[in-house]
């Protein structure tokens, strides 16, 4: 797999550990040895991998009711170690309300993040339509 | 300079460039070589060093009436090349309004801006108090 689409299969992991509520998948996620920042939309920024991992124990302790989509990825490698993805977040089929920069290291040979931030969209942004299958 | 007293100079570059209104400064800090990508409060991502810098030049036209500060800067050095940077941003002595995720690649020698992220805190957060010089 290259670099790109394991970046993108870790930023999966984030939307999926979000939807199924899962502390576990998100600790998993989160990087172990590099320092780690997250702002949630709205916050003040946390620092360190327990308080970000509590701030998620809470978040996720109210899973959305609808899974958490992330449209319009855009990935940007910078050298062989480190990826910054931008994306739109939005729940469901509803339109995307908030932009997000996710970071990612590889870190033992796993792409895990070091820093989110999202925050809200003063537009949101319809849902892309699903590509045909016949192009 | 050590790598982590760079950044933080890159750093205070770009929001000089702000205060300054100056787009000369602003597309000397962004990155050439490396892709870059520009998330202002509430829009949608700009993708490319030509897009960002001509959503720079629109917005520099009106550069603010107050210097634009940087508090609470936060320096993850990943690896030797690349810096992630987050800090609020506040105008003058207002309250810090924005929460700013900022990226950073050592690039021909200069530390040069790939990623930018502001968004709207909930609160804002008030300037913290000049360090006694008896400290």
């Amino acid at each position: 797999m290259d670099a790109e689409a394991a970046v993108v299969g870790a930023n999966d992991s984030f939307y999926r550990a979000f939807t199924e509520g899962s502390h576990r998948a998100m600790a998993e996620l989160w990087a172990r040895s590099a320092a780690v920042v997250c702002v949630h939309p709205g916050a003040p920024a946390i620092v360190g991998r327990e308080s970000v991992l509590d701030s998620w124990r809470m978040i996720l302790r109210e899973a959305p009711p609808l899974p958490m989509r992330c449209d319009g990825v855009v990935v940007n490698l910078l050298g062989g170690d480190v990826a910054v993805v931008t994306c739109y977040e939005g729940n469901g089929d509803h339109p995307a309300h908030l932009a997000a920069t996710n970071v990612f290291v590889r870190e033992d040979g796993s792409w895990r993040m070091v820093h989110h931030q999202a925050g809200p969209l003063s537009r949101s942004i319809p849902r892309p339509a699903p590509r045909s299958t016949l192009n």
